[in-house]
């Protein structure tokens, strides 16, 4: 059995990274979500093991030190982290991984496993995006911080593998689908046993 | 507009490719196929124009000296070769081309347009392969001759970007049309003005 794949998915914020998580989880039965760890408050409608795993500041220094997350950043004063033996447990059980993570977090992650491919979801257009923040009633200095994050991630985006523009939901998660299909169709994905078994 | 991509597949005879190549045209309008010319006689059913061009050795021989092929070969003591104009053009449009080719000639192409992906689609297995030119009515000594070549192509499928195998029709052509539209989302496929305009 092969190995399964990290799939790594960027966006600015308010691009619509969650609905597009779920929707391929809905999808893909050999998709598993990778659950992050943060210290940041919950936002509405989001849960302890669900969206996130949300710690205290304490606890998430003890995971530090005990060498549990495969990266782990502080972003906008907030701690997060992505947990290693999911990760590897799940794509060595052949299913493909899930991982929705900043543009810094995917880079360190890249370094730490080469094979993992990153997918950038791009809004239609920054406007868009403000659009987005703002029917989500997100605060306005913080829709003015995205708004400038988001800029610069954009320009991160040359080194992905993949930009998907989610200008139809449905369409962007049938991109992403395909991405992951292909992927593990890649001869250097295959082992050798599986090829010369035919 | 990003280039269309060139996508290459070969299979060992009697794998399906026809049939998967037809298929894949009616599920993609974006795809263009592009037509081999051979000096071979005409299988029963297959068409001037749609199958092949198929030409007399001297006409042939005319387009080698027009440089007016991509890439050229003598199989089966048959003259093959991929017309250069129709796969610039179509590529250039937008539009992908697929174009069926033995392993030769898809090495030969990649030496001259180096972008273009390379599936290999394989049989469930060699035996699978053996009765299927068996229903197919094939002379014998062409099945033995075509088993051999088989084999040594299954071997060539290493230097290929993807591994397909045809255990289920559906499946395949499902998986080569995610990989040709994986493949043009590929970051480095979009023009560098795509990703100004989000």
């Amino acid at each position: 059995m092969a190995k399964g794949t990290l799939v790594i998915i960027s966006a600015p914020s308010g691009t619509g990274k969650s609905t597009i998580c779920r929707k391929l989880l809905g999808k893909r039965r050999d998709l598993r979500y990778s659950i992050s760890c943060t210290t940041r408050l919950p936002r509405p409608g989001e849960r302890h093991g669900k969206h996130y795993f949300f710690l205290e500041k304490e606890e998430f220094k003890r995971k530090i030190s005990r060498n549990e997350f495969l990266e782990w950043a502080v972003v906008h004063d907030n701690y997060y982290g992505t947990p290693r033996s999911f990760i590897e447990s799940a794509t060595k059980e052949g299913n493909h991984v899930l991982l929705a993570i900043d543009v810094q977090g995917a880079m360190a992650i890249r370094r730490k496993i080469p094979g993992s491919i990153l997918v950038f979801v791009a809004p239609p257009s920054l406007e868009t995006l403000r659009e987005r923040m703002t029917a989500r009633r997100d605060a306005s200095h913080h829709i003015a911080k995205r708004m400038a994050n988001s800029k610069s991630e954009l320009g991160a985006a040359k080194n992905y593998d993949y930009f998907v523009i989610n200008d139809d939901l449905e369409k962007a998660v049938h991109q992403i689908d395909c991405i992951i299909t292909a992927e593990a169709l890649r001869v250097e994905r295959q082992e050798t046993t599986d090829l010369a078994a035919v």
